[in-house]
């Protein structure tokens, strides 16, 4: 997956011969892409995150399956924030993905390891190494939705 | 990954105990899901599909990647299809999937099959063993769109 992680960093720094963005025909397939892809991953976070807090049962093997669907989803959408990809679906990526791309990249880069170490304590089976490893993945999702998603949806 | 795809089986067949579509609080989280989960499926097999029919480079380890993607995405929307997630959102659902459950149940695990060959294929890293995975991959694709899937989609 570092491939795509490097093209993701390279479009995002406007150095790329052959930007991530080549992937989709129009804007809005990388929108739809990149939206599709938190879809899901926020949706899996979320069934580890219920356990963590203790409102769903613990069930190990769930929680090692959605830890690996997080992780490999989780490089998907940074390579669909190409240049241009800002409108052409309803969304809420803020202008700072672009003027901050940097800053963007380390969010991307953050996250990364979180959820890594959150695959590791869900593969060991352990519900306290998954709370441990929750809470630093919970940090990383709010801290880039602060910075970078907007409260309400574009108009386009 | 089995224990999706039995709740998925048993959920369409209106056995379960504990059926898939408590995951999902809102029959709109189920669609919106499962739709996701298919834009990023198809997304990869079109990277697939496209270095398959030539109209782009061969590139080994995107082709293995992308292939590693659609697999740990292909068991999922069928764990979205639960009772009541017909409605919710616009979506292209037919009746078919309820009405025809084991009908529906035996393409997804067709599909399971032929993405599994695939991914063989694509780790492997020939073309042309590619090519033959992406024969039996495209038509699994179709035939359950064929069957299951509506020109249209629903009007909510």
């Amino acid at each position: 997956m570092k491939r795509l992680f490097v093209a993701a960093v390279t479009t995002l720094g406007a150095r790329a011969s052959l930007p991530a963005a080549a992937q989709f025909q129009k804007p809005e397939d990388a929108i739809k892409y990149r939206q599709s892809a938190f879809t899901v991953m926020g949706n899996h976070v979320s069934r580890i995150g219920a356990m963590a807090a203790e409102k769903a049962p613990f069930d190990a093997k769930a929680a090692a399956e959605s830890a690996h669907i997080v992780v490999t989803l989780s490089k998907l959408p940074f390579t669909a924030f190409g240049a241009g990809t800002d409108k052409g679906l309803p969304n809420r990526a803020k202008p700072e993905i672009w003027s901050q791309s940097a800053k963007f990249t380390a969010a991307a880069d953050a996250m990364a390891v979180e959820v890594a170490k959150l695959e590791a304590a869900a593969k060991g089976g352990s519900l306290d190494a998954i709370k441990t490893a929750m809470g630093g993945v919970g940090k990383s999702c709010k801290s880039c939705h602060d910075d970078f998603r907007a409260e309400k949806y574009s108009a386009n």
